[in-house]
């Protein structure tokens, strides 16, 4: 098997609204060298897609009541509370801490919001791409989450297109004939999760390609695969 | 910053009790023409590192009362059944179901439990690999565990030797100057996923390569940072 790489798109301006993401950054690969490839897997950062679509509204961070509506404004329901931090569940049925506000790397006085559907951002991106760069690429639109029961935030996907989000390998039978029982695997985030680890947290990349996935994971997907029905869920 | 690359080991024989793993793998990696390198991150499967350290028992899979009796002998505290899944907290403080229990890819009548001390077995196969190869690596032991809220399995480090297993980005502050909030990165569950990406389920790799990833992740490191203590975990 080809080894998998994973490269940061560097030299992308600071996004404002309106602009065309896609474009942006078939600009930036093709300068950097590295222009896309079929299948690959283009992760970009919630924060770009959320300001290219306006989704920034202000707020004065040190308000703390102001904060809390704006979190409660953004959420379905509320899991739990504990000081400042509040987690809960978003339209989209994402479980996350703050409604997925994002203060950081904002200009000061304003905070950015979740896409309203980041698998219709993904799915912009990846038409976009086609359109501009003649290549058919999977893409991710990737948050950082928490977790419960573990200790630090890992890049998931909220947003997914062209690429499954899950693989289901239940059925399959292991080395030794015996069917497996649970492999459903959560591709996009482990995807997600692989393109932080190029991405330097303060040094704006807004979007990592991972090259050499496997070709059969490139089919219609969507976040909406990763998020756990709450029935189903023991845990909310 | 170069790519980061993420490969397979194969070609490894079948692991037995008694087995050095080490050994193995930097023979294997020789062999394929990838000979491990300084800060190479070498993320191994708890499935290889149970059989060489003998942790595997007999087992009646279809004996559902011996199941669950040997579920719970590994547990110390069982957080939620729902039919034949039990999810509980092991003695290391992972919380996961069945105890991380596998019953998969081990002959039949078999299970293999987690390692006694998995930060001590990567350790072990980090000593290791700088015995038999002169190189000094990070070295992961990984499982693939269920998620609270969303679906799918994600590989996670359960034993973490010569890496950070978090990266505590606090207080650094983001390209507008502001100090970043919470930004401690879980790099060795990250890492243990993108490992996951190159391996197919079935196809027994045993192990897998990540390399070019920052060198100041490489210092000592464990998985019990990953293990959000009790008292702060709101989802206990």
């Amino acid at each position: 098997m080809p080894p998998l790489t994973v490269f940061p798109i560097e030299g992308v301006p600071e996004v404002r609204e309106g602009d065309v993401l896609a474009e942006l950054l078939v600009a930036a690969a093709q300068e950097q060298g590295t222009p896309f490839e079929p299948d690959d897997c283009v992760v970009v950062t919630q924060k770009v897609v959320s300001k290219a679509e306006g989704r920034v509204v202000p707020l004065d961070a040190s308000d703390a009541g102001a904060r809390r509506a704006l979190i409660e404004s953004e959420s379905v329901r509320v899991l739990r509370r504990r000081d400042e931090l509040i987690i809960s569940e978003t339209r989209h049925g994402f479980v996350c801490a703050n409604a997925g506000i994002d203060l950081s790397n904002i200009p000061d006085g304003q905070a950015a919001l979740l896409p309203v559907d980041p698998d219709r951002s993904a799915r912009r991106i990846r038409d976009g791409i086609r359109a501009h760069a003649g290549v058919d690429v999977g893409v991710i639109v990737s948050d950082t989450f928490g977790r419960a029961w573990r200790v630090g935030l890992t890049d998931v996907a909220i947003g997914v297109a062209g690429l499954a989000a899950v693989v289901d390998l239940r059925g399959q039978s292991d080395a030794h004939g015996r069917e497996l029982q649970v492999t459903e695997i959560a591709l996009a985030d482990e995807i997600a999760g692989a393109a932080e680890l190029v991405k330097g947290k303060a040094e704006q990349v807004p979007a990592t390609v991972v090259r050499g996935l496997d070709a059969e994971w490139f089919r219609e997907g969507s976040a909406r695969e990763l998020v756990r029905p709450p029935a189903e869920d023991l845990f909310r």
